[in-house]
């Protein structure tokens, strides 16, 4: 059972992990180098610890023991207990959704037993804001997608916003990073994928028509900004588009991720 | 022409409408008292002129004069030039797309303008977050949707983060605010159309079935919390639901409206 320890000055050493969160580049260097990362809410926080992910300590403010009590019951990790005015000192913010978890990471799995027995993945190449890292989680995980790799430079789906947009889902989809970013495509392809690169790229086709007859699908995304990489485009087996109305740019990523799961899932296949 | 007004005070009293852009509660007590908003970025700055929206001035630094010269030789609105240091103390940010803008609102039109020639329109109920609304905005105006309507409580899609997560679509479609929250949806079906609510109640059924057939369309969506209101979702014509994968609550309502304005897109129409 975790330990409650009241803590009433915010300079407590022991507060550490919780320290700065709106920083990003601070907190992207102090998770990366003690392997943590943050949970924030209730349903959130029971969700990280029920996948597996080790507590290293809790920080919250008494009106939200009883609503764990059954996360705490089951851990050693330290709890601590601080008023609303000393959790916004530390984290420099307002936590409205009151509990906060610290938890270890794990070391990635392999591309191979991430995508073991997955039909339909997701291959995002440097979508890099967190917020939309964690829809395309949370949608991909809705709407029937397997799993979700990550090349090099995509942001990282354990960062506290991203966990949190993903409503868990970053802890439901079994994910991993690409190591190898220029042949990360052909890779799949040999493993008997049929990757599929949403693009707007003059010859990409309805995306309902690229993913027809597709059995194992990996579905490509690109950056907010300039969309896929050249590589990646001209790698893929297919280039597809979500058709748009006349004199509208694109939609966003996460948008367009969850039309294109929603048409892949239901898609028919020939095998 | 606009006149280049260099200002070098961050407290000159003519950058009020640029003032603490970040502090929401302000920056909603001040446009709607003085009938303006703001729009951020060369392209949304230039889509909000274009759409009629008469400019009240405009804030930038030197480099982004020239990428807005077209727009600057058609009005006769001031533009205050400052350096990037003092945009920033002035907004209260790092303004990182350059350009400000601050436009006049105009009065909304009636629902019956905004409905006349439409046959797939939104009704957004009590959508609180204004990136969400953005969003929808968006996603809406890109998959074919002709016009959106607002509950009296729903976000300002004027607002500076919706205006810009839009990429200007709040400009292209047209919108207003219904009066009445009570008999809004019963008002939509007297006027032909059917209105099919986004819900999770255990009679909804799959959104590709409750828009078959339906000639004129009002997709109905509800807040990022609970979703829609019982009175809404009862008064509806139909209710539909996005089918998820086991264990998933539900999709953020951004994914969802995209989808939905997908599918709902491409209805076959009986009439």
């Amino acid at each position: 059972m975790a330990e409650l320890v009241p803590v009433e000055d915010p300079a407590d050493p022991r507060l550490a992990d919780y320290r700065d969160l709106r920083d990003v580049e601070l907190r992207k260097h102090l998770e990366a180098e003690h392997g943590l990362f943050l949970a924030e809410g209730e349903k959130v926080v029971r969700r990280a610890v029920e996948a597996g992910h080790a507590p290293r300590s809790f920080l919250m403010a008494p009106r939200w023991l009883e609503g764990l009590a059954d996360v705490l019951d089951r851990t050693d990790a330290p709890c601590f207990v601080v008023s609303e005015d000393l959790a916004e000192q530390v984290t420099g913010f307002h936590v409205h959704r009151g509990a906060l978890a610290s938890l270890e990471r794990r070391p990635l799995p392999s591309l191979d037993d991430v995508l073991a027995g997955a039909r339909s993945v997701l291959v995002l190449e440097d979508v890099v804001d967190h917020t939309n890292v964690g829809a395309i989680f949370r949608s991909g995980a809705a709407l029937g997608f397997d799993a979700v790799l990550l090349a090099p430079r995509c942001a990282d789906p354990l960062y506290r916003r991203a966990v949190k947009v993903a409503m868990g889902a970053v802890f439901a989809l079994p994910w991993t990073r690409l190591d190898d970013w220029y042949d990360a495509l052909p890779a799949l392809s040999e493993r008997g994928f049929t990757t599929v690169a949403l693009t707007l790229a003059a010859d990409a086709v309805p995306v309902e028509d690229a993913v027809a007859g597709v059995d194992r699908l990996a579905l490509v995304l690109g950056s907010e900004g300039h969309g896929l990489s050249e590589r990646w485009q001209q790698s893929a087996d297919r280039r597809a588009v979500i058709p748009m109305a006349a004199g509208i740019d694109s939609l966003n990523v996460a948008a367009a991720t969850a039309v294109a799961c929603y048409v892949a899932a239901r898609r028919t296949s020939s095998s």
